[in-house]
């Protein structure tokens, strides 16, 4: 039984977090949103879960995922879902409570990184809070990603089964969004990166395992893998990541 | 057994929702960096979790739960830890991911409460910040309130067992999270919130029906429920409640 992914088609977003872990596994899945319509499928088969006023459990905003009768949102709870099924999650319970508690974090970085380029309002354009952007970014650069992947890097580093990987002794799907953190942080703010990476060396190594790994490494080269772009979370605006 | 919370003393702030859940299944808990330092709790007992290089699973912040050996942290992993624990959460895969996949929605309607005050950097005064968190903050009251709660009426609605709670027939979690969702809007934004209640009156009669509760109304009376404050996530600056 093939799964159903629905996300924006135009973007990696939040979406990209669950594409790696699919792809990773080999697992058969359908990108719904990006399929064309005349199949029944595109952007209008994905609408009527977050509108319709008829289903069950409505969704808040994608990404989201069906797996015969089961339909799931929210990115991490995804995850969560699909980590024991893909043999990209610990099985016992502790496990999969820690690598959950994980991906939250993650998800909590990445909430802080839409904010820098929309601190003022979701709803409105760039260009309209591009000074307060600014400000925000500043302090992201200096105090939030120190934070936040000084905090990945001593889990990586006090992970008793000693350092390759985020959580016990496999790959977990943590290890392939700490891939994507490092990847998107580096497109967003390369000067930034640049000159803060060398005190996260265990993720940077991680990094590069992950996208060795064959499965990953034929996806990044494929046209499934959208380019980064400034209609995603992660956008390289210059002007964000410039100064100290 | 007793359940050990952890989470800072002097308010509500994310660890709210892990207590309301506990007091209302009278379960055996320690509110630990609130108690006295000369028993080997308080504050001091706290930090070594997070910033202590020994420990095999660091946390990134509180609130964290400690369970003999089991540590979880994020608050809405240690409500999923705890539901079926509690009584207070669907028993099936599926029920659990969904109540899941909603407290999830209300984490990120909680983050969003706090970029009201803090739009630029948390490591900010909020006096500093006051004109973005204007604009912020009517950005919210107009769109994000209405998207929130309007998405968990939605939810309310459709649940087919029909309107008391918002997961199936029972009682759960999300149903305590919803009450201080409520409660903590209407002492951020008293004003808006006369306006805006009339549409959300199924989570308005959650709430009340939520506070009618014997174990919760006792709690809500006792010394435990810290009053909310300016130094929470709900924060009443009258500037941030003005305007349309």
């Amino acid at each position: 039984m093939s799964y159903e992914l629905y996300y924006w088609p135009g973007i990696q977003g939040r979406g990209e977090f669950v594409r790696l872990a699919l792809e990773e596994a080999g697992a058969a899945y359908i990108d719904i949103a990006r399929m064309p319509p005349k199949k029944g499928m595109g952007m209008s088969a994905m609408m009527p879960f977050m509108e319709g006023r008829k289903i069950e459990h409505p969704m808040f905003a994608p990404p989201f995922l069906k797996h015969g009768k089961i339909l799931v949102g929210q990115t991490a709870n995804i995850l969560h879902y699909l980590g024991p099924r893909l043999g990209l999650a610990p099985k016992d319970e502790a496990g999969r409570l820690w690598a959950h508690q994980l991906q939250l974090t993650i998800a909590d970085l990445v909430s802080e990184v839409h904010e820098t380029h929309h601190p003022l309002a979701t709803n409105l354009y760039y260009e309209d809070q591009k000074a307060a952007a600014v400000k925000r970014s500043a302090d992201f650069r200096k105090s939030r990603i120190p934070k936040f992947l000084g905090y990945f890097e001593q889990v990586l580093k006090t992970n008793p089964k000693r350092g390759q990987y985020m959580v016990g002794a496999r790959l977990s799907y943590v290890d392939l969004s700490i891939f994507q953190i490092i990847e998107g942080l580096r497109y967003a703010f390369p000067r930034t990166m640049r000159r803060q990476e060398k005190d996260y060396q265990g993720l940077v190594e991680l990094r590069d395992s992950i996208a060795e790994r064959p499965h990953i490494a034929a996806y990044l080269q494929s046209e499934r893998r959208i380019p980064f772009n400034e209609d995603g979370i992660f956008r390289h605006y210059p002007e964000l990541d410039k100064g100290k």
